[in-house]
This record gives structure tokens, sequence and C-alpha cells, in this order.
């Protein structure tokens, strides 16, 4: 951020009177450019022991499957965009089912909010930001091709509630280690069974 | 949204190639600025048969009580914003106990996230956003003074949970009805208990 978008002059980095952190600041009309995090909202699609997976056609991370999901868009909720991420990159029609995964990850300023859902019809084919989408039996998920670290923890958490016969809604943080890996950190999840 | 934060052009609303909704375009180097929902998390703070409430200091809704509560910040998860939410406003040193209540609210462009949490000292204080914070008893919560529709649903669904005894995460929408009023629509409760 260099400029405001208010006035169009020069923005710098100050702490505003009464705040106590670093913005962007107008250095003419004095406008604080406040920055948050964003939402990310998609779907475990299910079919029968099946679920859907797309292969992404764009970077981040071209070529590696990831779950149906994307930023949350000013105006709907968080179920409407995770049905309309679902339409646009794997053509698929579906009706929510469940909330199920809530992941803060501070490190990229996102939160990632993933849905349980049920197919409405059986079509489904690659939107534009998709290679190939296909339905992949559970026990087959393409581990060491998945985009995205969200993705990876969604789909592992799945598979053990699956694997037990239940399931539940999870919320947690995922971080990176010191070593450079990621790491998955269940908040308070009895309280969620 | 008037220039471009990356090149101080103006900018204009159009719709981007590949993309089916109208952004903020810059005219001059062809930046789309995105506009998100922005995430608000707070604390229900329990203590005994009572929660913390803060009595608003500044605008909109000065003098009206609310439940500490802000925008989360780039950097922190949801359970650390809520935590320094309820620092700032309310004095209060706390611990989250349980995730309790995410509320989408596409007619203002947010999502609110509030926790469970108990004091973890018996001191609080208002902050410079609060004109006094108070321990009210349950069945003392100022239904006619609320400061927003997010605790007004908040604080119902957790009368509720204490009359019946058992809590449950909850989760949905508050929508605008044409009235003019507010309505919640709980999504998918019965999966969450």
């Amino acid at each position: 951020m260099k400029f405001c978008n208010a006035c169009g002059a020069g923005v710098e980095r100050r702490i505003p009177p009464g705040e106590d952190r670093e913005r962007w600041v107008c250095s003419q009309c004095g406008t604080i450019h406040y920055e948050n995090p964003r939402m990310v909202v998609g779907c475990i699609v299910e079919e029968g022991d099946q679920i859907l997976l797309c292969k992404r056609a764009i970077e981040p991370r071209y070529g590696y499957w990831t779950l149906p999901a994307g930023f949350l868009e000013l105006g709907e909720s968080t179920i409407q965009g995770a049905v309309r991420e679902t339409l646009e990159e794997a053509g698929a029609r579906v009706q929510v089912t469940a909330p199920y995964a809530h992941f803060d990850i501070p490190l990229i300023g996102q939160a990632y909010l993933f849905y349980r859902a049920r197919m409405l019809s059986p079509e489904f084919s690659a939107g534009t930001e998709s290679l190939e989408v296909k339905l992949v039996p559970r026990s087959e998920i393409p581990w060491d091709q998945l985009a995205f670290q969200a993705v990876r923890v969604a789909l592992e958490l799945y598979r053990e509630d699956t694997t037990r016969g239940r399931f539940r809604m999870h919320h947690g943080i995922i971080m990176r280690e010191p070593s450079g890996g990621y790491s998955f950190e269940e908040h308070l999840a009895h309280d969620l069974a």
C-alpha cells in the first residue's frame, strides 16, 4: 500500500492516536487504512464414500489437488460462499449439510471454514480455475499432491472421523513450526463433540 | 474508494476479465481492489452465574451494552483476538474455554465469532472504549439496552442453553427482515449438539 484510496496522497506507517499498533495512515487526510484477515470458505462434497477434489489450473499450487474453496465475498453468508465456490470450481450444485472445520492461519491472515455438503445432481465439471474435477474414494486421497495445509488438515480430520464413524466440528489453528513445517493445534474439540 | 493504493491513479467500477462481478479496478495499473467481509471476535466471560458486559464509550451505539468484541487483526488467531479485545475493552484477563457462536451478517459484511471464557483473575475495569464494565447476573441482562443484534442473539442463545443446562456451539446467519427488524436463522445446530 503506497497511496490513500480516499484522497490519493501518500500513506505512511504509524500508530494512530489511541491505538497500539502501526497502521497505514494517509499523510494528507489522515484516513486509517485497516487491514484484516480474510475468510476462505469451501466444501467437502460427499457422494457415498467419495469426495469431490479439484486439480488447480491457477497459481499458487498449479496442478495440485484441493477442495473447492475461495474467498468469501461481501454480501454473502459463509454457506452461500462455500456453495458458490463449489459451483464455480467444480461445476457441482450442492447443499451444505453441516459446518465441519474452522482453521485460523494467522501466518497468512486467513481463516478457513469448511462445510460438509451433498450433491443436488450427479453432474460436475472443471471450472476455469480447475484442470480436472473428480470424485475420489476416501481411501485414495492424493496425500502427496494436496495444494494447501488447510486442505490437508481438513482431510486428515475427515479421515479420522470417518474411521471412527462419527463427525465432529473441528476448531483450531494452523501454525508454521521453527523447522519450516506446519502443525495443527485443535482447540477445545471436546466441547464440540 | 476513489484512488488506487498501489499507483495513486483513479479507480473505476468494472468487471475484471474472467470474473463475474464488479470490482474497484485501477484505470492505470489495472490492480483489482478486492473487498472482503471482516471478522469480529469476542467473549462471553462467565463468572459463576454472571457474565461480563461493557457499556460503550464510542459510536456506534454509545451508551449501550455489549460483549467485549472487535475486529480480528492480521497475525492473530480468533482466540487471541477475542482475548485481546476482552483485555482492551473490559480490562479482564481471560482464558477461552470453548467456541460458542458463529454468525454471518452479510448485510454489513461481517462474521462474528464468540467464545466462552473464564476470568484468570477477579480484576476488570473499563478500557478507553467503555464507559463502564460490570458482571451482570444472567437473569438481569439489559435486553432493551444492548448495542448490536449479534450480541442480542448470542445472549438469547446463551440464556436458552443455560436454562436447559447444556451448551452447544451455534452457527447461523443474521438477516434484516423486510419489516426493518432482524431475524436469526440457525443452521444445522443439531449437527453441533
